[in-house]
């Protein structure tokens, strides 16, 4: 069955999405074209305005909509989590147990794929470090998570500055049998006085 | 955290594809920040060309690029697939096992949701059965999709025309162990002779 060009195409571009496959692409093309025409225009009106309002806060590297993040203006930076990408901003924020400032490197370092030092936002994170008291590193705890972290707590440690890291162990909820042994040990070596 | 009012607008035109949660629809609004304008650009415009270029076959109600659609072109309508939705037709094709005609309901009878016969695609079918040997009802195997075989068979079936259903029963590769009890039941039922 030769295909619908122009559904091809809108699958081609909905595959370009993070997780979506070839299945999931053309049901969402199909569920374009069962829109209406207004639907369809207010869809592109919105791509369009994410790419034109948006931008990166020149504080913390946060997504912004003007010169500096809504976080960056409320919060006080004598404490400055530091994440991978805004997404995480979002998830600490969901926790409602953290209250500073953030700074987002957009990426991890990872010398497999060429990201050094140079490509993540690092500069203005030690611009940034005047009066504050402590660095929480909140990036993914996987190689590259964890080397970044390494590398951040070298860099800023000699300045003055505590940098901690966020704990690893067993996730709250989860059971000891299903945990995965590398997890399992770090909670072992990391355990805490009761 | 407030959000941003751009993102979040385009999460909400995202989250109305189907399948997609808030935190799905986030995660695209997310990935099209990271996507330059020339792809903002190319995706509007599939978008747009789907709904400009895309219409339904007048034969058979699938989707088609010109008044007919390639597979009304090309096929003997001797037989006629009889579906509820076009991205059936695409399922019925992948088996390879089926080379006549197709007819897309765009839809099930359902009198809970207020469906009747009329909101269907049915009187076209009943124009084009002049010359047809089978009509193949291949309606999903739920209660609307039975009702919907159902009310076309009776239909159908006093103009001379042979009505058959796709068989049910147990699926290739799956279990007997793990088999729902009315499939089982119906696949016991409807045995077959070897």
């Amino acid at each position: 069955m030769r295909e619908i060009k122009s559904i091809a195409a809108l699958a081609g571009a909905f595959s370009t999405l993070p997780g979506v496959g070839k299945k999931t692409a053309l049901r969402y093309a199909y569920a374009v074209i069962d829109m209406s025409e207004q639907e369809v225009d207010a869809f592109c009106a919105a791509m369009k305005d994410v790419k034109s309002q948006v931008r990166l806060c020149s504080v913390c590297g946060n997504f912004a909509e003007d010169e500096v993040c809504e976080l960056c203006k409320t919060r006080q930076p004598k404490q400055i989590c530091v994440v991978s990408y805004p997404k995480d901003v979002i998830a600490v924020e969901k926790t409602g147990a953290y209250d500073g400032a953030y700074h987002v490197l957009h990426g991890t370092l990872s010398p497999m794929n060429n990201r050094t030092p140079d490509d993540l936002n690092i500069k203005s994170l030690i611009g940034r470090l005047g009066g504050v008291e402590e660095v929480i590193i909140a990036t993914n705890p996987d190689v590259e998570g964890e080397a970044t972290a390494v590398y951040l707590a070298r860099l800023i440690k000699p300045m003055g500055v505590k940098v901690t890291r966020i704990a690893q162990g067993i996730s709250m909820g989860s059971e000891l049998e299903y945990a995965d042994s590398v997890t399992l040990s770090q909670a072992l070596g990391r355990r805490t006085v009761l």
